[in-house]
């Protein structure tokens, strides 16, 4: 079970964006290499957060990222989801309806209680993520870099 | 994001062991057989259960598996990470520590304020499936099958 890297890639980006005083567009090319990353492959994710409504995108020389909604209005979710999507990593397959020991469909109209229990942490492991705003963590982050 | 299928193999399966009387050890062929998994596959996910304390292999022709320990003593958590392992899914990459924004060794003794995000929210995941027995799952689960 792994998040992608675009995950860390993208907080750490829409944290610098968030720093931009008087909420200048920051161009592509800057984000990248101030963290170090491939830009293109950086491209798809910031599209990402753009998609989800994080972002907008400023066009032309001048253009870049800035933040769609202030930062008090954008958690951690937001941005982990947007990337990697919201689907639980606990698939259930229904084996309780295969095999010698399946049970009957009228058995399982209800979800299975396995997965019931799989599908509460990843509500658990949402809910702290949605506790925390882009805001707060801009707080928690030293502010180290130059802007 | 995604848990492997032996997670919902091994529950379903420590269910089933949990519920043989008077504490039968049941065979690796009878487990694969009740939920349609392929034995040799599910070798593997029953081993891992076998090396985390959790199960114990009867050997000989009467042979199979039983619990270690109480049904009341294990909990959903122990079987999800005895099968996929207890790293957080969130991998950081120190990016912090990298490109023309980069920060000082110094200033990054402390863990970065974004992966303590996603590790407390790795945390709660755990905490939910460390709340739900084995005993638990058991009563929660309607029991259709024959034993």
């Amino acid at each position: 079970m792994k998040l992608s890297e675009g995950v860390e890639w993208g907080l750490h980006c829409a944290l610098l964006i968030a720093r931009a005083p008087n909420g200048t567009a920051l161009p592509r090319r800057l984000l990248a290499e101030r963290h170090g990353l491939p830009e293109a492959y950086l491209a798809k994710h910031l599209q990402a957060l753009v998609r989800a409504g994080l972002l907008q995108a400023a066009p032309g020389p001048t253009g870049g990222f800035r933040l769609a909604r202030s930062a008090n209005q954008i958690t951690v979710l937001d941005i982990v989801e947007a990337i990697e999507g919201s689907d639980s990593p606990f698939v259930c397959q229904e084996i309780r309806q295969r095999g010698t020991g399946a049970a009957p469909p009228e058995a399982c109209r209800r979800p299975c209680a396995i997965a019931s229990v799989m599908v509460q942490a990843h509500q658990a492991w949402r809910e702290s993520l949605r506790t925390v705003t882009l805001d707060q963590l801009d707080r928690r982050v030293p502010q180290i870099n130059r802007e």
